[in-house]
Protein backbone atom coordinates (compact mmCIF):
# COMPACT_ATOMS: atom_id res chain seq x y z
CA UNK A 1 0.00 0.00 0.00
CA UNK A 2 0.71 3.36 -0.43
CA UNK A 3 1.05 6.33 -2.47
CA UNK A 4 3.79 7.38 -5.40
CA UNK A 5 5.91 10.47 -4.61
CA UNK A 6 5.08 13.10 -7.64
CA UNK A 7 7.16 15.08 -9.40
CA UNK A 8 6.38 18.17 -7.71
CA UNK A 9 8.05 19.35 -4.42
CA UNK A 10 5.62 22.56 -3.96
CA UNK A 11 2.33 21.20 -2.91
CA UNK A 12 -1.30 22.76 -3.80
CA UNK A 13 -2.50 24.18 -1.10
CA UNK A 14 -5.38 27.02 -1.30
CA UNK A 15 -4.18 30.02 1.00
CA UNK A 16 -5.91 33.27 1.66
CA UNK A 17 -4.16 35.97 -0.26
CA UNK A 18 -3.21 39.03 1.67
CA UNK A 19 -1.84 42.30 0.77
CA UNK A 20 0.69 43.52 3.38
CA UNK A 21 1.37 46.80 4.23
CA UNK A 22 4.27 49.11 4.92
CA UNK A 23 5.41 52.45 4.68
CA UNK A 24 9.05 52.51 2.82
CA UNK A 25 10.69 55.95 3.51
CA UNK A 26 7.28 57.42 4.55
CA UNK A 27 5.32 55.98 1.86
CA UNK A 28 2.83 52.89 1.84
CA UNK A 29 3.45 50.31 -0.06
CA UNK A 30 1.44 46.85 -0.53
CA UNK A 31 2.73 43.37 -1.24
CA UNK A 32 0.30 40.34 -2.25
CA UNK A 33 1.82 37.74 0.10
CA UNK A 34 -0.41 34.08 0.56
CA UNK A 35 2.55 32.91 2.54
CA UNK A 36 0.79 34.27 6.17
CA UNK A 37 -0.90 32.78 9.03
CA UNK A 38 -1.21 32.83 13.07
CA UNK A 39 1.50 31.46 14.98
CA UNK A 40 0.43 31.91 18.54
CA UNK A 41 -2.22 33.43 20.97
CA UNK A 42 -2.09 36.07 23.77
CA UNK A 43 -0.43 37.69 22.44
CA UNK A 44 -2.18 36.58 19.02
CA UNK A 45 0.70 36.48 16.95
CA UNK A 46 1.22 36.55 12.92
CA UNK A 47 3.78 35.50 10.61
CA UNK A 48 4.36 36.71 6.70
CA UNK A 49 7.41 35.66 4.80
CA UNK A 50 8.92 37.91 2.57
CA UNK A 51 11.77 37.17 -0.15
CA UNK A 52 14.63 39.26 1.88
CA UNK A 53 14.98 41.45 -1.59
CA UNK A 54 11.87 42.61 -1.73
CA UNK A 55 10.57 46.56 -1.22
CA UNK A 56 7.74 45.93 1.46
CA UNK A 57 11.03 44.30 3.52
CA UNK A 58 12.49 47.33 4.29
CA UNK A 59 9.46 48.88 5.44
CA UNK A 60 9.17 46.74 8.26
CA UNK A 61 12.70 46.54 9.26
CA UNK A 62 12.39 51.05 9.43
CA UNK A 63 9.30 50.77 11.35
CA UNK A 64 9.00 47.84 12.92
CA UNK A 65 4.89 47.90 11.60
CA UNK A 66 2.95 46.41 8.95
CA UNK A 67 -0.37 45.64 8.55
CA UNK A 68 -2.40 42.54 6.69
CA UNK A 69 -5.19 43.29 4.64
CA UNK A 70 -7.80 40.80 3.33
CA UNK A 71 -8.76 42.04 -0.25
CA UNK A 72 -12.66 40.35 -1.03
CA UNK A 73 -12.57 38.16 -4.37
CA UNK A 74 -13.47 41.40 -6.29
CA UNK A 75 -10.51 43.37 -5.45
CA UNK A 76 -8.85 40.25 -7.22
CA UNK A 77 -7.30 42.59 -10.52
CA UNK A 78 -6.22 45.09 -7.92
CA UNK A 79 -4.48 42.38 -5.32
CA UNK A 80 -2.44 40.43 -8.53
CA UNK A 81 -1.50 44.03 -9.78
CA UNK A 82 0.33 44.46 -6.12
CA UNK A 83 1.89 40.79 -6.83
CA UNK A 84 3.35 41.49 -10.51
CA UNK A 85 5.02 44.94 -9.54
CA UNK A 86 7.37 45.58 -7.26
CA UNK A 87 7.15 48.67 -4.94
CA UNK A 88 10.52 49.56 -6.19
CA UNK A 89 9.84 50.13 -9.99
CA UNK A 90 5.64 51.13 -9.20
CA UNK A 91 4.45 53.38 -6.77
CA UNK A 92 1.49 51.75 -4.85
CA UNK A 93 1.14 54.20 -2.72
CA UNK A 94 -2.02 55.62 -4.90
CA UNK A 95 -3.66 52.51 -5.43
CA UNK A 96 -6.09 52.31 -2.43
CA UNK A 97 -7.68 54.58 0.24
CA UNK A 98 -5.06 54.49 3.04
CA UNK A 99 -5.74 54.40 6.32
CA UNK A 100 -3.70 54.21 9.74
CA UNK A 101 -4.44 53.50 13.22
CA UNK A 102 -2.52 53.02 16.73
CA UNK A 103 0.68 52.42 15.45
CA UNK A 104 0.42 55.28 13.11
CA UNK A 105 3.36 53.74 10.60
CA UNK A 106 1.50 50.86 9.21
CA UNK A 107 -0.74 51.37 6.30
CA UNK A 108 -4.19 49.60 6.53
CA UNK A 109 -6.21 49.41 2.82
CA UNK A 110 -9.77 50.97 3.38
CA UNK A 111 -11.39 48.80 0.46
CA UNK A 112 -10.44 45.35 1.93
CA UNK A 113 -12.92 43.82 4.52
CA UNK A 114 -10.35 42.79 7.33
CA UNK A 115 -6.90 45.11 8.73
CA UNK A 116 -4.98 43.40 10.76
CA UNK A 117 -1.52 45.97 12.37
CA UNK A 118 0.72 44.67 13.96
CA UNK A 119 4.12 45.26 15.95
CA UNK A 120 6.90 43.57 14.51
CA UNK A 121 8.01 40.90 17.50
CA UNK A 122 11.06 39.33 15.79
CA UNK A 123 12.22 38.19 12.44
CA UNK A 124 13.33 34.71 11.27
CA UNK A 125 15.93 34.75 8.43
CA UNK A 126 15.57 31.88 5.96
CA UNK A 127 17.64 31.58 3.20
CA UNK A 128 15.59 33.49 0.58
CA UNK A 129 12.83 34.61 2.80
CA UNK A 130 12.67 37.06 5.90
CA UNK A 131 9.66 35.47 8.06
CA UNK A 132 8.18 38.98 10.08
CA UNK A 133 6.04 37.71 13.32
CA UNK A 134 4.03 40.65 13.97
CA UNK A 135 1.91 40.96 17.12
CA UNK A 136 -1.48 41.44 16.77
CA UNK A 137 -1.95 45.58 17.93
CA UNK A 138 -6.31 45.62 16.41
CA UNK A 139 -8.24 44.20 13.77
CA UNK A 140 -10.33 46.85 12.00
CA UNK A 141 -13.40 46.09 10.16
CA UNK A 142 -16.79 48.22 9.09
CA UNK A 143 -20.35 46.99 10.57
CA UNK A 144 -21.30 45.85 7.13
CA UNK A 145 -19.42 42.61 7.09
CA UNK A 146 -20.58 41.33 10.52
CA UNK A 147 -23.66 39.52 11.20
CA UNK A 148 -24.63 39.64 15.15
CA UNK A 149 -21.43 41.35 15.69
CA UNK A 150 -19.22 38.77 14.16
CA UNK A 151 -17.27 38.30 11.21
CA UNK A 152 -18.96 37.04 8.20
CA UNK A 153 -17.46 34.90 6.11
CA UNK A 154 -20.01 35.45 2.85
CA UNK A 155 -19.91 39.10 3.34
CA UNK A 156 -15.72 39.43 3.36
CA UNK A 157 -16.27 36.82 0.25
CA UNK A 158 -12.36 36.42 0.73
CA UNK A 159 -10.27 35.83 -2.62
CA UNK A 160 -7.99 32.61 -2.43
CA UNK A 161 -4.85 31.61 -3.73
CA UNK A 162 -3.48 28.03 -4.97
CA UNK A 163 -0.11 28.15 -6.25
CA UNK A 164 0.90 25.74 -8.13
CA UNK A 165 -1.15 26.93 -10.97
CA UNK A 166 -0.90 30.25 -10.30
CA UNK A 167 -5.35 30.72 -9.93
CA UNK A 168 -7.25 32.73 -7.67
CA UNK A 169 -10.69 30.82 -6.03
CA UNK A 170 -13.34 32.14 -4.01
CA UNK A 171 -14.87 30.20 -0.75
CA UNK A 172 -18.15 28.08 -1.92
CA UNK A 173 -20.21 26.28 0.56
CA UNK A 174 -19.88 25.61 4.25
CA UNK A 175 -19.56 22.42 5.30
CA UNK A 176 -20.28 22.40 8.82
CA UNK A 177 -19.34 23.62 12.61
CA UNK A 178 -16.05 22.70 13.52
CA UNK A 179 -15.36 21.65 17.19
CA UNK A 180 -18.98 19.42 16.71
CA UNK A 181 -18.90 17.44 14.20
CA UNK A 182 -16.11 15.12 14.61
CA UNK A 183 -17.51 14.64 18.43
CA UNK A 184 -19.25 11.63 17.52
CA UNK A 185 -16.89 10.35 14.56
CA UNK A 186 -16.39 6.51 15.02
CA UNK A 187 -13.21 5.96 12.77
CA UNK A 188 -13.66 2.42 10.75
CA UNK A 189 -11.15 0.97 13.29
CA UNK A 190 -11.73 2.83 16.49
CA UNK A 191 -9.91 1.52 19.67
CA UNK A 192 -10.09 4.77 21.30
CA UNK A 193 -11.05 4.96 25.06
CA UNK A 194 -13.86 8.46 24.78
CA UNK A 195 -16.41 8.36 27.80
CA UNK B 1 -11.45 58.97 7.18
CA UNK B 2 -10.87 55.33 8.29
CA UNK B 3 -11.67 52.66 9.97
CA UNK B 4 -12.82 52.10 13.90
CA UNK B 5 -10.69 48.96 15.37
CA UNK B 6 -13.12 46.37 16.30
CA UNK B 7 -13.40 44.38 20.24
CA UNK B 8 -12.01 41.94 17.83
CA UNK B 9 -8.01 40.84 18.31
CA UNK B 10 -8.28 37.51 16.37
CA UNK B 11 -8.71 38.06 12.28
CA UNK B 12 -11.59 36.07 10.38
CA UNK B 13 -9.00 34.12 7.81
CA UNK B 14 -10.20 31.66 5.87
CA UNK B 15 -7.37 28.99 6.02
CA UNK B 16 -6.96 25.51 4.65
CA UNK B 17 -6.97 23.18 7.58
CA UNK B 18 -4.34 20.34 7.34
CA UNK B 19 -3.86 16.87 9.32
CA UNK B 20 -0.20 17.22 10.66
CA UNK B 21 0.73 13.83 10.82
CA UNK B 22 3.97 12.66 13.65
CA UNK B 23 4.68 9.04 14.98
CA UNK B 24 4.57 9.18 18.97
CA UNK B 25 6.39 6.59 20.64
CA UNK B 26 6.02 4.61 17.48
CA UNK B 27 2.18 5.04 17.17
CA UNK B 28 1.18 7.43 14.50
CA UNK B 29 -0.76 10.58 15.79
CA UNK B 30 -2.47 12.97 13.88
CA UNK B 31 -3.86 16.84 14.71
CA UNK B 32 -6.03 19.42 12.94
CA UNK B 33 -3.76 22.43 12.14
CA UNK B 34 -4.76 25.43 10.27
CA UNK B 35 -2.06 27.40 11.27
CA UNK B 36 0.97 26.27 8.75
CA UNK B 37 1.83 27.83 5.62
CA UNK B 38 5.39 28.02 3.25
CA UNK B 39 7.91 29.87 4.47
CA UNK B 40 10.89 29.44 1.77
CA UNK B 41 11.73 27.60 -1.55
CA UNK B 42 14.39 25.84 -2.82
CA UNK B 43 14.47 24.16 -0.44
CA UNK B 44 10.72 24.36 0.36
CA UNK B 45 10.09 24.87 3.58
CA UNK B 46 6.89 24.50 4.99
CA UNK B 47 5.47 25.85 9.05
CA UNK B 48 3.21 24.23 11.44
CA UNK B 49 2.29 26.08 14.52
CA UNK B 50 1.35 23.59 17.47
CA UNK B 51 0.68 24.18 21.32
CA UNK B 52 4.00 22.92 23.10
CA UNK B 53 1.71 20.87 25.33
CA UNK B 54 0.34 18.54 22.54
CA UNK B 55 0.80 15.22 21.64
CA UNK B 56 1.65 15.69 18.20
CA UNK B 57 4.93 17.91 19.09
CA UNK B 58 6.32 15.08 21.20
CA UNK B 59 6.97 12.62 18.01
CA UNK B 60 8.04 15.27 16.01
CA UNK B 61 10.63 16.38 18.59
CA UNK B 62 11.61 12.60 18.80
CA UNK B 63 11.91 11.98 15.31
CA UNK B 64 12.33 14.81 13.54
CA UNK B 65 10.07 14.44 10.83
CA UNK B 66 6.21 15.42 10.25
CA UNK B 67 3.67 15.10 7.64
CA UNK B 68 0.81 18.12 6.43
CA UNK B 69 -1.66 16.26 4.98
CA UNK B 70 -4.47 17.62 3.01
CA UNK B 71 -7.82 16.74 3.44
CA UNK B 72 -10.86 17.34 0.93
CA UNK B 73 -14.27 18.83 1.85
CA UNK B 74 -15.90 14.95 2.42
CA UNK B 75 -13.52 14.62 5.26
CA UNK B 76 -14.66 17.11 7.80
CA UNK B 77 -15.95 14.79 10.66
CA UNK B 78 -12.71 13.11 11.00
CA UNK B 79 -10.52 15.93 10.53
CA UNK B 80 -12.53 17.40 13.01
CA UNK B 81 -12.21 14.03 15.31
CA UNK B 82 -8.32 14.90 15.13
CA UNK B 83 -8.85 18.21 16.50
CA UNK B 84 -11.44 17.83 18.86
CA UNK B 85 -9.16 14.72 21.00
CA UNK B 86 -5.85 14.77 21.98
CA UNK B 87 -3.39 11.36 20.94
CA UNK B 88 -2.69 11.99 24.67
CA UNK B 89 -6.14 10.35 25.33
CA UNK B 90 -7.59 8.78 22.19
CA UNK B 91 -5.47 6.75 20.34
CA UNK B 92 -5.90 7.94 16.54
CA UNK B 93 -3.73 5.37 14.97
CA UNK B 94 -6.34 3.79 13.28
CA UNK B 95 -8.57 6.66 11.98
CA UNK B 96 -6.99 6.48 8.62
CA UNK B 97 -5.01 3.92 6.12
CA UNK B 98 -1.27 4.94 7.46
CA UNK B 99 1.53 4.74 4.86
CA UNK B 100 5.51 6.20 5.02
CA UNK B 101 7.70 7.45 2.70
CA UNK B 102 11.20 7.91 2.62
CA UNK B 103 11.21 9.23 5.71
CA UNK B 104 10.33 6.05 7.35
CA UNK B 105 8.61 8.20 10.31
CA UNK B 106 6.42 10.58 9.11
CA UNK B 107 2.82 8.83 8.84
CA UNK B 108 0.71 9.72 5.64
CA UNK B 109 -2.91 9.36 5.69
CA UNK B 110 -4.10 7.35 2.20
CA UNK B 111 -7.50 9.38 2.29
CA UNK B 112 -5.98 12.44 1.96
CA UNK B 113 -5.35 14.03 -1.50
CA UNK B 114 -2.11 15.68 -0.88
CA UNK B 115 0.57 14.65 1.70
CA UNK B 116 3.70 16.11 2.46
CA UNK B 117 6.41 14.69 3.75
CA UNK B 118 8.80 16.79 6.00
CA UNK B 119 12.29 16.51 8.06
CA UNK B 120 12.69 19.57 10.28
CA UNK B 121 15.05 22.20 9.54
CA UNK B 122 13.99 24.08 12.65
CA UNK B 123 12.11 25.11 15.62
CA UNK B 124 11.05 28.65 17.23
CA UNK B 125 9.49 28.60 20.40
CA UNK B 126 7.01 31.47 20.99
CA UNK B 127 4.92 31.34 24.38
CA UNK B 128 2.19 28.71 23.75
CA UNK B 129 2.87 27.40 20.75
CA UNK B 130 5.93 26.08 18.89
CA UNK B 131 6.72 26.17 15.41
CA UNK B 132 7.93 23.47 13.54
CA UNK B 133 9.47 24.61 10.19
CA UNK B 134 10.37 21.71 8.05
CA UNK B 135 11.67 20.79 4.48
CA UNK B 136 9.67 19.47 1.89
CA UNK B 137 11.13 15.87 1.36
CA UNK B 138 8.04 14.76 -0.90
CA UNK B 139 4.73 15.24 -2.30
CA UNK B 140 2.19 12.47 -2.98
CA UNK B 141 -0.77 12.35 -4.63
CA UNK B 142 -2.92 9.66 -6.69
CA UNK B 143 -3.36 10.71 -10.38
CA UNK B 144 -6.86 10.97 -9.97
CA UNK B 145 -6.30 14.35 -8.41
CA UNK B 146 -4.45 15.27 -11.24
CA UNK B 147 -5.80 16.92 -14.76
CA UNK B 148 -3.02 17.08 -17.20
CA UNK B 149 -0.14 16.16 -14.72
CA UNK B 150 -0.94 19.19 -12.25
CA UNK B 151 -2.90 19.17 -9.34
CA UNK B 152 -6.76 19.85 -9.89
CA UNK B 153 -7.85 21.94 -6.95
CA UNK B 154 -11.48 20.77 -7.93
CA UNK B 155 -10.91 17.06 -7.67
CA UNK B 156 -8.21 18.23 -4.29
CA UNK B 157 -11.70 19.79 -2.73
CA UNK B 158 -9.71 20.86 0.07
CA UNK B 159 -11.00 22.01 3.43
CA UNK B 160 -11.11 25.25 4.61
CA UNK B 161 -11.78 26.58 8.10
CA UNK B 162 -12.76 30.10 9.36
CA UNK B 163 -11.25 30.23 13.32
CA UNK B 164 -13.23 33.36 14.34
CA UNK B 165 -16.85 31.34 14.37
CA UNK B 166 -15.30 28.07 14.01
CA UNK B 167 -16.55 27.02 11.11
CA UNK B 168 -16.06 24.44 7.40
CA UNK B 169 -16.02 25.63 4.16
CA UNK B 170 -15.34 24.50 0.61
CA UNK B 171 -13.45 26.18 -2.51
CA UNK B 172 -15.63 27.78 -4.66
CA UNK B 173 -15.71 29.86 -7.67
CA UNK B 174 -12.58 30.05 -9.59
CA UNK B 175 -11.93 33.90 -10.22
CA UNK B 176 -8.56 34.53 -12.73
CA UNK B 177 -5.52 33.54 -13.03
CA UNK B 178 -2.79 35.01 -11.04
CA UNK B 179 0.28 37.15 -11.82
CA UNK B 180 -2.00 38.11 -15.02
CA UNK B 181 -5.05 40.18 -14.26
CA UNK B 182 -2.70 42.67 -13.14
CA UNK B 183 -0.77 43.31 -15.49
CA UNK B 184 -2.78 45.81 -16.91
CA UNK B 185 -4.83 47.01 -14.09
CA UNK B 186 -4.91 50.68 -14.00
CA UNK B 187 -5.24 52.29 -10.18
CA UNK B 188 -7.53 54.82 -9.61
CA UNK B 189 -5.02 57.10 -9.15
CA UNK B 190 -2.03 56.06 -10.92
CA UNK B 191 1.34 57.50 -10.85
CA UNK B 192 3.26 54.38 -11.27
CA UNK B 193 6.19 54.14 -14.38
CA UNK B 194 4.69 50.93 -15.65
CA UNK B 195 6.42 50.99 -19.22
Amino acid sequence: MGKNKTKFNYPPFVMPVSLVGANVGGKPNFEAIAWFNLVDYQPNLISISSEKTHHTNKGIRENKTFSVNIPSASMAAATDFCGVYSGSKVDKSKTFDVFYGELKTAPMISECPVNVECRLNQTLELLHGEVFIGEIVGVYMENKYLTDNKPDTRKIDPLLFEGTLGSYWKVGEHVAKAFGIGKNYKPKQSNDNRE
